[in-house]
């Protein structure tokens, strides 16, 4: 491979010839060899482009940079966004905490891909754009990097997880008014109980993704607040007046998000609980979705010898042994992207509890695990939503035939004969494995008459 | 000791004779030796009082109780809210997940306590008020004790946790007022960088803990949905007309915050996520708490060989073995807690990802845990406030030495000369042990009264 | 309350006149109002009494204390660990990480009792022992405490842990046995699969728990080591020569298990990695456990609508509304106390990893947090064997009816006629409701004859 | 794209043309658009080779496979353990939880390429290898998941992790011996305490260290036990006999680890508790090596405002704003590791408590959770000791100046003059800002002779 010289205030570095990135980016190439390389989100690579074009516009409209070098800066700011220039950010994740070396991988980039631009060669002639003078004007890797963050992750949020969440949660929904008169049995402690119907079963999933959702939007004023204009510990030092208001204007601009400037700088460097909020209010979805998804699969369960109550789609085969075999594949990929949102969590809240001073250094650690997390879920819902849910069907006669058999119909008998005698009806009946109607009679608790009257599976499960 | 029979559906238990628990309590004592006995909290039997009386005040509004009844019962509840029966409840967390076990000591204690209020004795005569038919009347486990776990969570959250936050927030805000102008180092990577005040820093910590409040607040509503009036699957089955509602707002006045009954009562039984989503703002408030806790304390190190910027108040002697060692015992305590809910997050969680069918059965474990975190928390803001926090005083002097002596002023000739020339001034004076401005001088960047004009602390800290 | 004047270091502090503690018990009860009081778990106190009176023996052989007070300071400790002074040890978990107030409530306790017990009121004449020079001599709070930790973690899970695990391990591998020729269906994915016997799957079961308990008595060395000797910063500084390993000796024969010094006495202050350790063992175990209790309660649900292929001992009413109703809530209870030690297990590792320099300073948020995953794991995993594991019963009748009806048998015809023929015969079955036998000689690919001798349950569940 | 038509037992699926994967990889690819593509690691890709090698050399020893088709089947193996066939695996991690989909991609990749090894095109001809009757032959996916999990974490944490935390440990302990001699203060509560060498304090390092080898190394006997054999249940149906024992041996042979049959296939298909061990004790190092990076960049951090014992590598200019500054950075990237290593371990008992019945379907996660953590922390372990650790050096000016100035020399006086005595002197230096000598002398405690022969920090460090 070919290289060239870089230097940087350390000194002299080899980069490769063909690459844009500079001394400091190919000094974290070197040092950080932890991991697959390039494994820093491409989202946080976005999230740099926006805030980078909109302090070159800031800057510029502040008087403290041409407008030459403003458009020279977003050109190739657009290019990044556009996916130009994929493979010049091979950093990875574990790095410095404060990902100070994407950040300088950002700028170094920008400021060699201009002078290209420009219509010289990498290192020819006098440098146009500077890395750290020009591209990271106004700025420090203190608050540049929790800008990225920020603009990542509620992007994430909003473009991915938020729609494929209301999706999955509006098929439940109609699925759940489809289905709700269709009585079956109830079960609790995966016992026989009292009937309801599935619709209503399925409202309670519905419910919980509306809940789940709530949550997470209640994060969005948070994390929609940025760093920028925080510079290297809060104070803004080697910012021009008015900088971060309209630096966060531009970001929103160019990104379509309300973001705005964060009130307190100090708090977004040191601490990103922003992050932990919004991934707590993941982690209650992935929390409320283990438990749909285990239900489906447990009410799917059979074809012969489960509960066996709904089908759901037959997708592909489902075993290289036996053949014929179907399972509930769509189930076990979200279940287990709810295990990793649930670990993630814990991974982020680790990070997030142990800032020292002026500055929390595990950013790329919980951008990475945010990111994860917001993305797999999206995903997750929509492939469940699309290869699954909708594609739920009741097993009317199965249904029928457990909900009609059940002892826990004698709950209808209580306050009619009390619960003492219900419970030896339903005891009795139990153990001579016979029906309840039967039992009442016999027992002469009840009439003929009155328990047909009384137990009605269609009369227990309410209005 | 000596015991008396008592009869439930399975048949005759020994239960002592001066407790005014029946079989069903019984039956789970002797089944579920686990742990220490009566660790169910007692908030949660509290919240069971509240809820039995406000059943039967519906119930009879309703013309499913008479009024002695209501009364009867009402009267207990009472009692027991009064903290006088508090020996009567000696059941475990670790029973059955629905707590229907916990449900059923508070039905027969209300019911045999009711019939000595009557003036008979245990067991003596007919039983006025029946567990099962009277106490526990339009109601099943499955919806009391998810009942309970709201009424008690929303309780210790806004009378114990919020209050107390709020509290130690007030002395930080107040504390960042107070040091506003006492300029000093800043530090991010742990390494000094560009100077701020103590009061920024301190802000940086209020500003935390008004968010983790805010975050808290928001899951409020949630879980102030109780579930009662679902009975045993969500149906409402064998339940009056009207119940829920009625219910709820018994509720919310004899508690005198705004319960309501929630829309989706499957989802109150099948499910934890009110539970799940308020914890998780408890678990970002214990992030938050550990940062500012261990600041503080890095920032008290020493008193000769640390950091030494503060004084924080000296309560107690600090070692058994060293001599007039004082130590930042309540940092230490609160990072304890701050741990602890962490762990009860991973514990909660597990929980509400686990439910079946209609129920959710790690009920106990839930709130037992939410309970414990939102007390630990409030009590150890307070602590922390009251023996930390109000007491913090500035070292001035060392703060002034510190901050006089930093390398990283340099920052501030970035936009006068650049950063690589700046960067020489630091890497020299570094290497000489040197001052910047000897070393800036020397270098011949910058005068002797430039360096002077532009190298102040006190400008470099922002507006 | 009356109320006498004791002193420390610090000054003078009022005092319950009836207690033994001293001062700085009752700074650390006035600063520490942080949960219910006397949380410190009595095991710690009790780990303490054992090296109390360790040290004393040591001090003693080793010059440095006279024997009658060591006599006297045992005597205390002999009482401590016959439970007579119960009442005396108030502080709370939540105190100074180092836990040196608990320790200095010891020392306090023992100088006072040992006071009373040579006939003088507390405070009356010259104190015989002095609580930091004679009870605390070649100690400090940094290496008593941690070896406190060290005594009462191995203790619980040498005595109460283990036996209660073998104990469930052999009732599985006796059930293993008894059912190792009752054939029934597989099930992966929760579906259908290939047999295997009764027998098989609690093998499964019980071989989880025998690696579960190899890999927690891997950890026990490691626990058994002990770090006082180590004094404040583990360089044993005021202990006589060959103090350590003395005094390991000592708490190895007082307690009759084999503790040893720990060779690197700097790591024992500031890590207790050891701890990490064990827990990581008993949270395996919690992982075994839920997946061992959660299929018991799924094999036997129903008892109508549900897998039903198990019995299990009906111990109590299951509901308060539904009569009749029996639940597994020995399982719930036990999935609990699992969800409970995941937990946990996040708050020891937090603690863990948060130490510094020379001492981490979680030490009583990982003993009891330790303390209590061991206490319950063992209790529950008694409750477990004795309330239903060893009555398990199998249903035959179903599991007949169910293994017979499988499609799955079809593998067994993979090494006749393939996987494609195979399959197309199971699906054809499945869509037409008919058994694999009618469509596999109606498809032509199998002779009846043949299918009889091919497909037998009883051969497919190997030898 | 061009594509070609592949069936399965569902039917006609289109598939890229130039690709050697089949029908089920391409449903799988379409129905799982989770997360970026390919993301199942290739350590399991890698296993897989081995492993189906190993199956179709056992196939053939018994009698069960013709020769040809063995090579044909290793031939391929070969390449793809050469990285040949890297892209012919684009499945996810979020697929089917029991990984079948990977296993039938590895089968059709291998059946495919054999037919044009063979000189065919793909599709063309009669199909030489087949995929499930000759690649899959004696096997299931339910047994090949689990062992290629075996095959790549064993080999992982034996290559990778355990080398590279030896390494560190290695380069801690010459340290520590180097430094054996260098007195400097103790901290504990962060506070100054009694002194100790560096050698001592980094000795603690390498101990913790040494601790979590032992505790890895004590798993690796339950990680080497495959699955190999129980195919679809555990039964081991479909496989000839003595077929797991020899296909055991033939894995350890290609591999060069001791990997042998696990005696109860029912635990290894339903439980992946040996993931969990193992994953313990990366864990517990992950608890270790954060305590140990966060203390050297204590111990490292100023230049001017911090502690400053000791220096550490200056890799990379440290901040993009503040120029000379110089950051701890490996011991961030170590501790960010640390975080998510504690994440994963959760992820991984969240997936192994949850399998049901037969079969734990959170395969892929628990795999990837765990590749993830052995790989980052070999790698973090490599790149701490070569760009950090080894480059330690003590900063002797200061570390004398500490030691020297510290209050806490004064319990060098406990046995002398009593525990009250010294504490009075430490609190009046303290107070006044003298030395302890001034004040020892002054207060009449001890004579300046004493005091001298009585306080020197280089006898309280120990032998």
């Amino acid at each position: 491979m070919r290289y060239r010289i870089e230097k940087d205030t350390m000194g002299e570095v080899q980069v490769p010839a063909d690459n844009y990135w500079g001394a400091q980016t190919e000094r974290s190439r070197n040092n950080f060899k932890i991991g697959p390389s390039a494994s820093m989100p491409k989202a946080i690579i976005e999230g740099f482009a926006y805030l980078k074009k909109a302090a070159a516009y800031t800057n510029c409209d502040l008087g403290v940079l041409p407008i030459e070098k403003r458009d020279s800066i977003a050109d190739v700011c657009d290019e990044i966004l556009a996916g130009k220039l994929a493979d010049e950010f091979p950093l990875v994740i574990w790095q410095t905490g404060s990902g100070t070396q994407s950040n300088m991988n950002v700028n170094e980039v920008i400021a060699n891909r201009a002078q290209v631009l420009k219509g010289f060669a990498i290192g020819e002639g006098e440098q146009f754009i500077k890395a750290n003078d020009d591209v990271n004007k106004s700025q420090s890797s203190n608050d540049t990097f929790p800008t990225a963050m920020h603009i990542s992750a509620y992007k994430m949020v909003v473009e991915t997880t938020i729609p494929a969440v209301e999706k999955l949660r509006d098929t439940l929904q109609s699925k759940a008014a489809e289905f709700n008169t269709i009585v079956k049995i109830g079960r609790t402690h995966l016992m026989d109980a009292t009937p309801l119907t599935l619709g209503q079963e399925i409202s309670g999933y519905a419910a919980q993704l509306s809940y789940g959702l709530k949550a997470l939007k209640n994060t969005l004023a948070h994390l929609s607040e940025i760093a920028l204009g925080g510079t290297a510990v809060g104070t803004g030092l080697n910012t021009p007046e008015g900088y971060d208001i309209k630096v966060a204007e531009y970001i929103a601009k160019f990104t379509g998000h309300p973001f705005v400037t964060a009130p307190n700088k100090f708090e977004a460097l040191a601490a990103h609980d922003a992050i932990v909020e919004s991934h707590g209010a993941l982690k209650q979805l992935a929390v409320s979705l283990n438990k749909i998804a285990n239900d489906i699969r447990l009410l799917a369960s059979g074809p012969r010898s489960g509960i066996g109550e709904i089908h759901i789609p037959e997708n592909e085969p489902g075993s290289s042994i036996m053949p014929g075999k179907v399972n509930p594949t769509q189930c076990e990929a979200l279940t287990m992207v709810c295990a990793q949102v649930m670990g993630n969590d814990v991974a982020i809240s680790v990070g997030g509890m142990q800032g020292h001073y002026e500055l929390n250094v595990f950013k790329p650690l919980m951008a990475a695990n945010f990111l994860q997390s917001a993305r797999l879920l999206g995903d997750a819902c929509l492939s469940f939503d699309e290869n699954c849910a909708s594609g739920i069907e009741p097993n009317n006669k199965r249904i029928e035939e457990l909900v009609n058999n059940s002892l826990m119909l004698v709950t209808a008998l209580n306050t009619k004969i009390g619960y003492y005698k219900s419970a030896e009806i339903a005891q009795t009946a139990h153990k001579n494995g016979t029906t309840l109607k039967e039992e009442a009679i016999r027992l002469g608790y009840v009439s003929a008459e009155d328990f047909d009257a009384w137990v009605k599976p269609e009369d227990m499960v309410g209005s």
